[in-house]
């Protein structure tokens, strides 16, 4: 949520020159999306976002997250195409780190999504889905079910520094969750995996872009819309549940994909499995964040909190959530 | 340098409609100018910029600061005029502090500026102090040649952590200064008094825009030039000095105001006053950032060093110039 690598307007203007889209005319630093440095760039043709990737995206991983924005951009999703320079590269190299121009979109992200703007949403993450049906690339889910054991040994006893008992009660929940995941049997697909409000841009209740793919994966497709309903329908402090705008992004999404009974079946796991997972990376991030670090660390606990909702019985056996 | 203040879309489409400006496209949060929170808006009509004042910028400065921004937008010079809301208001309050919009300018800020670019801002800056001949507010300058001394003893000791010796040299080097120091006798006006590379705008050899005007203030006419000669001429470490970008400006600025014998004899006073006053500010800075802080702390004897350009002699008498 900061500009990391500075790039000078001269050294701009001379990397926009690979490219055939005018001349520079304005470019600001923003503070947006994970990691990376994002500049928004104005040409005498068109508006673009520059981003160079920080150490958390790795360049190994952006062909896959290219190829996904042209494929659903091709698609006709409000999704923006990376931009190939002269030679018909995307992938570049400024200021030391890999980067990409990227077409700008219109529209605003939201910080209290009514259920009109949910049921949109919802329903463009279906229709994203429809798209990758022919969408072959693939990628492991860096933070998927899979992952979550060894990335809670890893924060291990420090956890219980951001409340006490977290420590003992993640160990007890990741086992429990794994020994029921639906890792088959459940559609699998290109899923987003970070579709927050900051992701998704608006304009009244139409959405104009699906944005930050930088964690997209292949993983199971309704995990996608778990992660969905736990990051938009509640409040900051994971406390209030806003069940009209959950009513709304299941309702959205199944337009497309109406829910199986394998589906309901499996949907609270599914949805205790995205709290844990935001649990886990926002802990790790707060237990290693260096205190004069650019980027504001996001409270942990208000993903654990969620977890009330999705399986009042996990929730009970929990120190921390009782 | 970073977004301090977050504004939802929903409280910034709201605020909008205090306007006749058309309606929310689309809202960026922008790394720039001193430690405000600033927005790239767009709306159906244009783009603006949104700042929101943290608590460096004291609000009562703000009606001085606007009325001069409209007053150099009149006068057809390429400055962002405040917005005006539908009552009248150019000064508003947003998510708790004071707020204004302003006119988008395009441009992009040089971080190596030629000398055909130095001779335009040079110009630029003459044209702003003719254009201010008729402007009656007036607004003391809170980082003027008055205030070192005071300064200089709130940093105290401490100074000597930045350079062991600052503090002697500049305790030294203010009163010397201050023996010298043309209070009256030169010009004076409403000037920028911050105009670093940075806050000038450009396209080519062309300035479009003079921007972050929170530093302007009533003091000498040549102090201006001096602060930016002692800005644009050097490196960042102030160790190389580019005599020809500093001889533009010079030049660029004298199409508008040819330099008297007295500015001439008083210039190099003016220009060590102007690297006092950035290295006293940046110390001031660095002395008293929280280690958290979303601010990068500058070096503050990179303004230090430039002394040895503008008085070989006086510095020849610093232990740090040495």
């Amino acid at each position: 949520m900061a500009v990391y690598t500075h790039v000078s307007a001269e050294a701009l203007e001379a990397f926009l020159k690979r490219y055939d889209v005018g001349d520079l005319v304005s470019a600001k630093g923003i503070a947006e999306g994970v990691e990376n440095s994002n500049y928004l760039v104005e040409t005498t043709q068109a508006r673009f976002i520059l981003t160079l990737y920080e150490k958390r995206v790795a360049a190994d991983d952006l062909p896959f997250f290219m190829a996904l924005l042209d494929h659903l951009a091709d698609k006709g999703l409000p999704v923006p195409p990376a931009i190939k320079d002269r030679a018909g590269v995307e992938i570049q190299e400024l200021e030391g780190r890999p980067a990409c121009l990227i077409r700008f979109l219109p529209g605003v992200s939201l910080s209290h999504p009514t259920p009109a703007q949910a049921l949109a949403a919802g329903g463009a993450l279906g229709a994203m889905h429809r798209a990758v049906a022919d969408f072959a690339p693939q990628r492991a889910n860096s933070m998927g079910q899979a992952t979550w054991a060894a990335l809670h040994a890893r924060c291990g006893r420090d956890l219980d520094k951001i409340a006490p008992g977290l420590y003992g009660d993640l160990a007890f929940t990741i086992p429990d969750l794994a020994a029921t995941w639906p890792a088959t049997g459940l559609d699998q697909c290109a899923i987003h995996a970070d579709l927050f409000p900051d992701n998704v841009l608006m304009l009244g209740d139409r959405v104009t872009g699906l944005i930050d793919f930088y964690f997209a994966c292949t993983d199971i497709r309704l995990f996608d819309l778990a992660i969905m309903h736990v990051a938009w329908s509640f409040d900051a402090t994971g406390t209030r549940y806003d069940a009209a705008v959950g009513d709304a992004l299941i309702e959205g999404y199944a337009q497309h994909f109406p829910l199986s009974d394998d589906e309901r079946t499996a949907w609270n796991g599914l949805a205790v499995g995205a709290c844990i997972r935001f649990t886990l990376s926002r802990a790790w991030d707060w237990l290693n964040t260096p205190a004069d670090a650019l980027v504001t660390r996001k409270d942990p606990l208000a993903f654990w909190r969620r977890l009330k909702i999705y399986d009042p019985k996990l929730a009970s056996l929990t120190k921390t959530l009782r």
